[in-house]
């Protein structure tokens, strides 16, 4: 266990070194439970997005994105239950309320509401414009990606238990009869979705969630856990949510939730299934499992072994020698040849070629390409493999196929 | 003014027909400030936002991206000035300070802070942190897209004065001798990207702010005004926020922020170009701009004149007739084949064909693509201009070339 501590330890201070993850307002001490993402998190974090959003939103016609404010009425929290049940225990044994209040307007007219704990409403109260703009068929979903905030009470773990973090979240509308199968369907799809992005099979596991530790609108919970170092933990989670959310939400504003279907002419409430995927909490999971010691050449070294559509970085170029002007041109030309078809290329000649391979391989590059002598004449470059170190001489034009 | 103003209501109720933007919270009856995306606006800011992100950050070697948490230390806004001076005065001439503020941890360690009212301050807290990790040498900048909030005494005018937005922000260090210089190519960059994105020349004035209107600690600034049909208002800024910001924090913090010239030896505080965008403003304008009515073919019509990289739909592909499968099923095949390469293609086979225009033309999909009988034997199709309505015929391995 120790040891695996340790590991969190090196990753936090590798994060921070190499421009991944910084504490929230650090020259002022930092601020429990906040985190900035730099350059290299930024590009790792829009990567995992980019891949939900191809999968889960692109890639199925019957699911439409949306994007709800934060900051919503009250009578939301009101409506589902979370301003007088979402509450942790402090010490002292009362319950406190994890949602962040604020005052929104002036004066007299000044309301109280609250930062979302969760994406998941604004999807619920939106129901209906959606059903009125683009009259889908059931089974239909919404999804959003977009921050959410909960006051811990005792943030901790890195990204794991922060107080902002981001949701990638579908509500997925079932007629009640479809809900087991929807069900498992999505449960594949939450296996696959894992696979996708790297992370090790042994190291997921399934928890059915007692009818106890459900919350109290669901039928059917299943947590997907993680090994982190420092314990197993929820990294994802599936729930049936009945139709608990688009009832109650009917009731308390009056306004008819139901769907219509044409060709039966039935009217009904939709029952609905949710996956949902926290982004910090995958971007954790991801560097846990990609952060590797071994040894390279008789050497030791650090790298990341990021599945390549993640890597912060998708492939480095360098001229073999920096005072070598006929090499850094060259390399220059056949980086700005791949940059302008990939994204998140990088041109280096910064150190010797050893140091620049210890430098990707650290940040997860997985493609290094070298400008040499050889290629003034013969148009090959060499291609460095991040995980074997092993090179290969290719055709410049050949490039291109061989990263992407 | 009044048909101006007519335009603005006509707008905002297409926004909500059509599925761009939604009150928020609004089975409640809305929430003054606050807006919604549905997937057709998502798609349309995404597109902004990408098209910010090929140009600034990911064209420009010497940009930075980071993600800063939304809320910070106050120390940070103690510094800044913003809890002593963000103010607006109230009705009874009393300073409002506009900032969202929150309690943040429970009992008697909670802490106020605040929602962030710029994404600005993230960049400057993290100067260290992006010198420490990448060693940039002057000039390079930090960019961030984010959301921020003020509590405006009077939402008003649809996403223009709302209480929760999103920014793309810029803050460029520069040598204090190249400040007018730099100031001027950011200038011709962000007219540039006017340009790009559609708005037409002639509604855009760069108001050179007085001293008394600037901030205190800029030195030169420029509004980009735009003619909204409320009147001419601030678009984007252009400032020149001198050193001020990261002296502050250094001061307050108590953390050397100077930069460190390895050529020449110098250690000095760096200056600073801000320019800023806002996501939110940017959709009003493009969305101002791009609403024309007009007629075709005799018949009047709303459409939306996007630029193509912007459209929330790229191209729609229909069959000519829908109870022909044979039709239907090459233009499943085509829609298929352009999907694979190309974001948000649309499928309908929904009501006439005259009608799929109409809908594709209001929510301005530039491209229509129609599979008709002549497709099944020549592997050609039309493909139709949403200005001039005009068709062509042309075979189907030439279509991605034609809409890209």
């Amino acid at each position: 266990m120790n040891k695996e501590l340790g590991k969190m330890e090196k990753i936090v201070s590798f994060c921070k070194r190499r421009g991944l993850i910084y504490p929230s307002s650090e020259i002022y001490g930092g601020f429990a439970g906040f985190w900035d993402y730099g350059p290299l998190g930024v590009e790792l974090r829009h990567n995992i997005k980019q891949h939900f959003w191809k999968k889960f939103v692109a890639g199925k016609n019957e699911i439409y994105p949306i994007s709800t404010s934060i900051v919503m009425s009250p009578k939301v929290w009101e409506a589902s239950g979370h301003i007088s049940g979402f509450a942790d225990p402090t010490d002292d044994g009362k319950q406190f309320n994890v949602m962040f209040k604020t005052s929104i307007g002036a004066g007299e007219e000044a309301t109280i509401s609250y930062l979302r704990p969760e994406t998941a409403q604004g999807m619920f109260t939106n129901f209906k414009n959606i059903i009125d703009s683009f009259h889908p068929k059931l089974p239909f979903g919404l999804a959003q990606i977009g921050k959410a905030f909960r006051n811990e009470i005792s943030p901790r773990d890195f990204l794991f238990r922060s107080r902002e973090f981001e949701q990638m979240e579908i509500e997925y509308f079932v007629r009640e009869n479809d809900w087991e199968d929807v069900f498992e369907s999505w449960r594949k799809e939450m296996h696959e979705w894992i696979k996708e992005i790297g992370l090790p099979k042994e190291s997921i596991h399934e928890l059915e969630v007692s009818k106890e530790g459900r919350a109290h609108y669901s039928k059917r919970t299943i947590d997907f856990e993680f090994d982190f170092p420092f314990g197993r933990k929820e990294l994802y989670g599936l729930a049936y949510r009945t139709d608990f959310d688009l009832r109650n939400h009917s009731v308390a504003s009056g306004i008819n939730l139901e769907y219509f279907d044409e060709d039966s002419g039935e009217r009904f409430t939709p029952h609905c299934i949710e996956p949902t995927f926290g982004v910090d909490r995958t971007v954790l999971a991801i560097l846990v499992s990609a952060y590797t010691e071994d040894e390279l050449g008789g050497e030791p070294r650090t790298y990341l072994k990021l599945a390549k559509h993640l890597a912060p970085v998708r492939a480095a170029v360098f001229p073999l020698l920096k005072n070598k002007p006929e090499l850094v041109s060259r390399a220059r030309e056949v980086y700005l040849i791949l940059q302008k078809e990939i994204p998140n290329i990088q041109f280096d000649d910064n150190g010797n070629i050893g140091k620049r391979y210890r430098r990707q391989d650290e940040i997860g590059t997985p493609f290094c390409i070298t400008i040499d002598f050889d290629t003034l004449e013969d148009d090959t470059v060499t291609i460095r493999d991040r995980d074997t170190g092993e090179q290969k001489r290719i055709v410049i034009t050949d490039l291109k196929e061989a990263i992407i």
